[in-house]
């Protein structure tokens, strides 16, 4: 290697947010800006003591750095452990070979595993600006990617990540692919399972499109944000956990993945199943059990689609060593009643807690997958999963196990309504025949759902309804009045129905 | 509509230089973060005096910002026509409905007249992130716009920016597809046609992925940053001009995507066409040659996609009511000597001059084009146009229009070299066979072009020259010995010829 420009700088911190953009800040009369100046937005390796990020270079044309000075986005900061006072030195970027590997997929190449593995490793070092990160989703979005390349995609996170060992044979996971507004089966599930004697170190995301992650639910109870160390902790004592915080270690790059996805709001086939099935597998999973709702407005519209992800899911697990088994549910209208972190936890507290009016759709659900986790691994003979699930929520053991697994997190808190509410009326009588998940979802979100907690529907009109004449089918709940506004505005705006009633 | 939440907020000038980014600085404790914050870059509305902006917020936790204050990215303060001490106001802004019809195009789907036209007028306002753009481009790249959409994505940029009206009813326009190296015949061109009394109001974009574009070296010799107004006034006086500037204004949304596309090096079929026909339209332009370079290692690599991109430049062309007229060139080798803005410039020179060892592969290929630009439209008599095109060349006349046009454009400066180079020599003797212009062009942006002006290569070994031992093959110039050194480690590094003797 030749010697490459170096230039050293003193850190000084002006504070500057710039969400996940790494941004170096320096004088545009200095060294670096002059040598590096373009148009187009630079892009220059920067070290510590220890490590060493890509940054985007902002040049200032004020006094607000002085001669010698730098100063980091808040971000950069932190990825680069460094603070007010300490030194950098700024060197010349080489080229991003791995580029010309996402050029060739957006011109509809298939990519092999080696360019996969390069784009991958690129992507973890932070090479890509957000640019290329849009780049490289949208050119494997829609069927883009195939069984070949989705395997490729899936080893290459799992490989970038931590993983984590268990002394147990079976260890058990779940994961629905999402799009059903409320389906939050997931804290019961392992509440289950952990409670049966398996292990389940549950990791769950964030929403990427949805109003609500099983993260942003888990965090209305506890602290989600658990190291990896923490999540062994947990794990060891209670069996199961419900984190979040271990995921970016996992699999580091889907994060960063996803949130480019989530900015596009995309979230597609081949993406979605490397970005499970990769933490699974760096979690240490054995055996995995997928929820796939079918319906016209799930993510999944039809039983052939559902079926090519049973398919993927199986193959491409099979190949990382994971026993997978998926299930194709009802997809046609939302599980439980709450839409939104804080509404779908008081449903959850209610099927842990027996309570009378408990939602029975999301009672069923939680109760069929876990039976079918404990049939997948069970020694109580196929088929008898269900009794043992159903015995251990019934009980109350469950509501015990998910309670402790909370306090063991940190913490135990009860779901809080926010504090503005709308009630929607029907204006006709009739037969609810059809609800549209996606306007329902679209509501919630708007109303402010998963940035505000308490924010959401509470739905009341399952399809078969009979209602009359001013009868309420969901309230929507905001956190500011500005919110709900922007809600009823939509909901005004909206031609088609959002509950169809007949 | 209902009430917007706003701010006011007095502006300082931090000094910020965010390349094309529009970013609103802002007190991490101030109503409009804390109102709007996320985890995800949150984009609002911004107004002056008579403007409104879309910037993306950037959340301040030090003292450089007060209460009440706020600062803009370097181009956000250009774009909104503010200074410092000057008032803004915040507002939200509204969902961007137009990004469900770029999620479709993801997802494979043909986008009609109104979505295209949508996706181009909220691009122009600006409402489009990085990220988001980019997703457009890459979903639009490689062959997946069709002749419909590209035709549409024609007509809806050159709608939304201004247009140029001229008294006469012809007026002629020349382009080339590119990716040849050094193939600079437009100067030499506008010369000529301008000469010949054709107006040729020429706008020229700086390079995508090349060494250098027709603007980058029309620079060295003279100001290229023309408004409106001064391409008229020029062209009044002169018939013709070679500017860069307007283009911004004749089709400013190409702009933008045309720096998400050098930023991903991609430059795509339906896109080009677009971004050229649309510039043309708006230009006045009534009659068009097209230059289409065809070699293994041009950017059209064979005849038959060359033929396709005849068929959709007059399809698209005709819809606009232009006429198109398309040349299929050799494209196995540079043209002319010089490859980046001053070496090419130096050739131009040579050319206009007709110095003596002026490089005739250029000059001829400058006549074929103003050759056939003159009989598209001439009285002459077809075939004649070739002959009037040399007579104005070789009386000297073109190059007293050069210069006149350079200095009614404001200044008129000879090309320099950059001062560190290195020459180039072949270890064997024998003939050059092949000539990879993707490397050539690779090492002249390596070497600096098109940021250092100067920098590039002089080539002196096109196809069939006998070579020894130890001769010259090209030269490379750069700016600073940093960049020499890089450009020399790519050549050590590259395993395949760049020149290929036998």
């Amino acid at each position: 290697m030749l010697q490459q420009p170096s230039n050293s700088l003193i850190l000084i911190r002006l504070g500057i947010e710039a969400y996940r953009e790494n941004i170096l800040f320096v004088r545009a009369d200095s060294n670096i800006c002059t040598s590096e100046g373009s148009t187009l937005p630079t892009r220059v390796r920067i070290s510590g003591k220890n490590k060493s990020i890509v940054v985007t270079l902002n040049p200032v044309h004020t006094n607000i750095l002085k001669d010698g000075e730098a100063s980091l986005s808040e971000i950069a900061f932190q990825r680069l452990g460094v603070m007010e006072g300490d030194t950098i030195t700024v060197s010349h970027l080489s080229p991003i070979t791995s580029l010309s590997d996402v050029r060739s997929k957006i011109y509809g190449n298939k990519l092999n595993d080696d360019s996969i593995k390069k784009i991958i490793s690129d992507v973890n070092n932070g090479l890509y600006s957000d640019i290329e990160l849009s780049a490289f989703i949208t050119a494997c979005a829609g069927d883009h990617l195939d069984i070949d390349e989705i395997t490729s995609l899936t080893k290459a996170m799992a490989a970038v990540g931590k993983q984590l060992h268990w002394d147990e044979k079976i260890v058990l996971d779940k994961h629905c692919v999402g799009g059903l507004p409320g389906n939050r089966t997931t804290p019961i599930v392992v509440a289950i399972i952990a409670e049966a004697g398996y292990l389940i170190p549950k990791t769950s995301s964030r929403a990427i499109t949805s109003p609500a992650g099983t993260a942003d639910t888990m965090e209305v109870f506890t602290n989600v944000n658990l190291t990896l160390e923490q999540v062994q902790e947990v794990v060891k004592k209670e069996k199961g956990c419900l984190a979040w915080g271990a995921m970016a270690e996992l699999s580091p790059t889907d994060d960063m993945l996803i949130s480019v996805e989530r900015a596009l709001d995309i979230d597609s086939e081949g993406q979605m199943i490397a970005s499970v099935l990769s933490k699974k597998a760096a979690a240490g999973s054995t055996h995995i059990v997928i929820d796939i709702p079918v319906g016209k407005t799930a993510k999944v519209r039809d039983e052939k689609d559902a079926i090519k992800l049973q398919y993927y899911f199986k193959y491409v697990g099979k190949s990382m060593g994971l026993v997978v088994e998926s299930l194709i549910t009802d997809g046609s209208q939302p599980i439980g009643r709450g839409i939104g972190p804080a509404l779908e936890a008081m449903d959850i507290v209610a099927v842990l807690q027996n309570a009378t009016g408990a939602p029975q759709d999301l009672k069923e659900k939680a109760l069929m997958l876990a039976g079918t986790m404990l049939d997948l691994v069970g020694e109580t003979g196929k088929g008898k999963g269900l009794e043992q699930a159903k015995q251990i929520l019934e009980s109350g053991r469950a509501w015990n196990k998910f309670q402790s697994i909370c306090t063991t997190q940190g913490d135990f808190k009860q779901p809080q309504y926010a504090s503005f509410k709308k009630e929607i009326r029907s204006m006709v009588s009739g037969t609810v025949v059809e609800i549209d998940n996606r306007r329902l979802a679209k509501i919630a979100k708007l109303a402010g759902a998963p940035k505000s907690p308490g924010a959401g529907i509470y739905f009341c009109a399952p399809l078969g309804t009979k209602v009359l004449p001013q009868q309420m089918l969901f309230t929507i709940y905001a956190e500011n009045e500005n919110e709900l506004n922007y809600t009823l505005e939509f909901i005004a705006a909206t031609t088609n129905h959002i509950v169809k009633i007949e």
